[in-house]
């Protein structure tokens, strides 16, 4: 009778719970090997399908990551630092710096998977950009790669008209970016506005961005706008979570 | 021969597929039933394992939620809008009205599961407010339900010194809340920072927050800043991500 509550969670649950309380107590750190399917079932004296489900449980709170042939390991969370303000501000792309150097710390991050096309604005896009659905946009797409493992895809929408025959239609659009670009043009974008949701990923987002089982995507929409109001750019971005912190920091 | 191709996707994947083109497309609308096991077996000519494996990926991505008895219908994203900015400046708190007034739009929002206590700072918390490990700290928890739906948790921590003998060491803090109340002390918050990330809940955050399954929580990590830099709350945030929109608004 005396360990009828603690009968009452299914095995595999109780045995869940004891490794993330060792986690939590520090005894495996990030990154570290955790017992195997063949240590739970010995320590524990249960089947390995019990063991097996009380691994998923760890990995499917994105608590634990599974690595092929290696084992299952505790998730190191070594965010990238997204400073939604201080990295938008001039002084990050006003004299040619990528608004991306902010978040790297010494780390590389590399783009890769750049297309740009000019096609129909979708009517999400065209509402916020204040055109007609199916009047033309210019779409950028990429994809951020940090150390090796893609973190971040980012598809910028820009009105077809205002940036015709710039290098915001080229592959490269050179030092300081499509914001430096913009401001050329005379559409300086001088306010913004960041929306930021958290959601599970599509299979293909999972593939796009090697995102480990039980890691949900944070999307943020981010709108520029230039003096006026007049909205110049939507970039619509997909953050493997397990990536990023974002910090937005501003005073009373 | 000519659908090899196809074949190579599991059944399931290609019927959940199907089902999520005919969401895109408006075929079903959000908070529309979904076709259940068994016409999803007679439509398709599968067994009901497979049927109920192709519910399972949309469940799992959080694009349909399950309501017992009833089905499986289209998640409705009708979230709250959390402006990060205008919320918190001072016309919002300065005279007398919540911060959280901006956030519900005539819904009905309301605070449960108060409790105050006196407590040690964990390491966390005390390496933010500038404390000793084991310092005593203002603990206030509380949760925040809209229409009867649990959609957020939050956890204040003030330096206890600080805050000792005021209203924020009551369940009520009065009019203003938290922030008028350290104004009055001579504490105002004039700057803010705010840290944003997202995982799986664990099973403790999803039972208190009525999670359906795929639905990741969001994280914000709110620290409050009196004249001088100094931090006078720490705010640890829980949020539903299928009620929330997170906003931010800056100029460059």
């Amino acid at each position: 009778m005396a360990n009828q509550g603690k009968s009452r969670q299914p095995k595999y649950q109780r045995i869940a719970d004891a490794l993330k309380s060792a986690i939590e107590a520090g005894e495996y750190g990030p990154g570290d090997r955790l017992p195997g399917e063949n240590d739970l079932m010995a320590t524990y004296e249960v089947a390995r399908m019990t063991a097996r489900q009380a691994i998923g449980v760890l990995q499917s709170e994105g608590l634990a990551e599974a690595r092929k042939g290696a084992g299952v390991f505790v998730r190191d969370f070594r965010p990238l630092r997204r400073q939604g303000i201080k990295r938008l501000s001039q002084e990050q792309w006003g004299n040619g710096r990528s608004i991306w150097a902010a978040d790297i710390d010494g780390r590389t991050l590399e783009v890769d998977q750049v297309t740009v096309t000019e096609q129909s604005a979708p009517e999400r896009i065209a509402h916020v950009l204040d055109l007609q659905t199916g009047d033309a946009v210019c779409m950028r797409s990429r994809r951020f790669v940090l150390d090796g493992k893609p973190v971040l895809l980012a598809t910028s929408y820009l009105p077809a008209d205002l940036v015709a025959g710039s290098p915001i239609t080229q592959k490269d659009t050179g030092p300081g970016g499509i914001y430096a670009r913009l401001g050329e043009l005379g559409h300086k974008p001088v306010h913004f506005r960041e929306e930021i949701r958290s959601r599970m990923p599509s299979q293909d987002e999972a593939d796009t961005l090697q995102l480990t089982m039980g890691t949900p995507v944070i999307l943020v929409c981010r709108t520029a706008f230039a003096a006026g109001g007049h909205p110049v750019e939507v970039n619509e971005m997909t953050l493997d979570s397990a990536s990023y912190v974002l910090e937005y920091a501003f005073d009373a």
